[in-house]
């Protein structure tokens, strides 16, 4: 009967079977689900908790009976291949990957406040960095027959979710044939996350994690993928996920002039002190913390903070561990996935009454943020990664 | 006896031997000789002739004799490998590539404008686009012997060139194994440039390019080529050509802190109409040209053009051939190594009596240019690519 009932309220709402969350989370939407870590828990340590990391749902979490679960693989020469979770786990070596994933928003909340923009308000934390485990979807596609006839026409790997919509529309999208096939491209079935299995949020029983790719195409409760020559034509690869010139409105968008967003440019953000903070005078010095990341594997190289608005910089120390860790050696070139905490520690600027903390970082591309947000304005208000700024008050004794 | 004035000329002056070059270039520098052309002339073409395509050399131009001309392949199991430009062009598959080049001191002189910087004074002609031919690098090596047992140590390639200093120091530096063993890198071993012999200012008879990696990584007049597990050794490599802090000054810099610049960052310059330019009232549009680039293979998809010093923005038509030509297809991801050339016809802003003109560009992985230079201000002038500005004066009739 208490099964009835379940059932009824589920007809009547399709969320009513989403699991529990954190109640620290800040939520930007509660159906679909979407929320963040306040900013302060974000760094505290170098592997976000998945109570922590980021939700970022599209529709109604999915619930997935594991020992039923199959995994489709269609579009290439052998037909079609149906894989198990067990299958999975045992038929293929298993890979496990930092990696830090964040949502095309991430800081929309800064451009929607400069100029309004459409879409979830989030702040700096759609963002995080998790150690995933699972099987290399390159191993996947060569068992299902990838070889160098398919290769002289496939040109993109679709994903599609077991999450649906009410006409029955599933969450898709689509990445690049290179990146999925390369062993450079460390692309992961991830049944793991941070050592243990999926949590219900984050894809279970199976995800991709496309590591220095947006978010997006990091698609959740995976139950299909498909060879193509052509790319998704799904809605969040053809109509949303796309940059576009601050110049262009709603009245004049056309979503074919611009890409699908697959690599991240180079973020940065402060995370310590949150903006509004009351510092005392007599503190003397002030210690400013954050995270860096660049997406396409290229490594964070350098932080300046600046205490004073930008008229004079600092090199922050960076790190990725955890403090007192022995650290990583660095990745090979192009596979720096995770990102990287920074922290710098400087005096108090004398006299000062409020103080204009900025971050910006570089990667080993040496490319680096822009100055400021209206100039990247865009409709949807993605790809925020101006310099990030925050101001707090000194007080004196 | 003419020869031997020659060469008393030569044991004076050891440019002596230097070629002729195109008196419309700009020269930076004569000895050695360092020269690009007028913006203006630097966008009438998608192919930059060589006569106009940048020079930057390091010492004199060496004078080589093709016929006895050896390439040395060092560092591999099997020995060293000697080749002639003979078996160069007849043991391998010749390929071509179009790729552009870019200086790393590019657009030096306006950063030294704002806060003096130290190195050659170029403008934003520092960059060429080329049709480069010859022989895979990749093919070499693997003919020299690489494979998974090199692949296991080995992590760079050395580059020697055959142009020394008095001291009979030659010029090197090395790029990632990763890079130089890829098939999707497109290293080079060249020995045309747009269809013909090498020129002499552009490394006859053999040089590297490295598609999508600052020029100074594509090393003229290439003698040597060395497998290491560890980065050149040479000033080049471990001293100049990297990026620092605006804050970092002479007294505090330490080269170790920052990696050799490989990959550039996204770029984009006005070169129509010039800095200073008059224009008429009664012309009533405005035509502005100019180019655009990223490093790394990433694709330019975007220029922005503001005609009001970046309160309005407008898109900018982008072609990646002659005006008229058939475009080529988009390359495939991650392998955009041409410049494309931008175009904006826009009504003349009324009563404005000066306007300042900007660009910015964007790549595929969404990476923007910088606002201001300061920021990226940097002791040695590398690494400008803030937008470009140029003001022009509005004439009334
Ligand atoms: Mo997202
Ligand atoms: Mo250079």
């Amino acid at each position: 009967e208490d099964q009835k009932k379940q059932e009824d309220t589920k007809a009547s709402d399709p969320y009513a079977s989403d699991p529990e969350r954190h109640p620290v989370l800040r939520v930007n939407c509660k159906k679909p689900f979407n929320a963040e870590p306040p900013s302060e828990i974000l760094t505290e340590s170098y592997i976000t908790p998945h109570v922590f990391f980021f939700k970022r749902n599209h529709l109604p979490v999915p619930q997935v009976d594991p020992a039923s679960y199959r995994l489709q693989v269609e579009g290439l020469p052998g037909g079609e291949l149906s894989l198990s979770l067990e299958d999975l786990k045992t038929q293929f070596p298993k890979h496990t990957v930092t990696a830090a994933m964040q949502c095309a928003g991430n800081r929309r909340s800064d451009m929607n406040n400069i100029k309004e923009v459409q879409g979830l308000n989030w702040g700096v934390s759609a963002i995080g960095n998790a150690k995933w485990g699972g099987t290399r979807l390159r191993d996947v596609l060569l068992a299902a027959g990838f070889g160098p006839e398919v290769a002289n026409w496939a040109r993109h790997v679709h994903f599609e979710g077991l999450d649906k919509d009410v006409t029955g529309t599933a969450y898709g999208t689509s990445i690049p044939i290179s990146k999925a096939i390369s062993e450079e491209g460390d692309v992961l079935l991830a049944y793991e996350m941070n050592g243990e299995d999926l949590p219900p949020d984050h894809g279970f029983p199976l995800r991709v994690v496309v590591p220095g790719v947006v978010g997006a195409r990091n698609v959740k409760w995976l139950g299909r993928i498909v060879i193509s020559a052509e790319e998704s034509a799904s809605h969040w690869q053809q109509h949303d996920y796309k940059g576009f010139s601050p110049g262009t409105d709603w009245s004049k968008v056309d979503p074919k002039s611009a890409p699908a967003i697959q690599e991240l440019p180079i973020q940065s953000a402060i995370t310590v002190p949150a903006d509004g903070a009351v510092i005392d005078r007599s503190e003397e010095t002030l210690t400013v913390k954050g995270y860096a990341w660049s997406g396409g594997g290229r490594e964070v190289v350098r932080v300046d903070v600046s205490l004073d608005g930008g008229n004079t910089w600092q090199v922050a120390q960076l790190r990725n561990g955890d403090e007192g860790e022995t650290t990583e050696p660095s990745p090979p070139p192009g596979r720096a996935w995770a990102w990287k905490l920074w922290e710098l520690t400087a005096p108090l600027p004398p006299q000062a009454e409020e103080l204009e903390i900025i971050c910006k970082a570089v990667d080993n591309s040496y490319n680096v943020q822009p100055d400021t947000i209206l100039p990247i304005w865009n409709l949807r208000g993605l790809l925020n990664n101006a310099w990030h700024r925050v101001k707090v008050r000194v007080r004196e004794d």
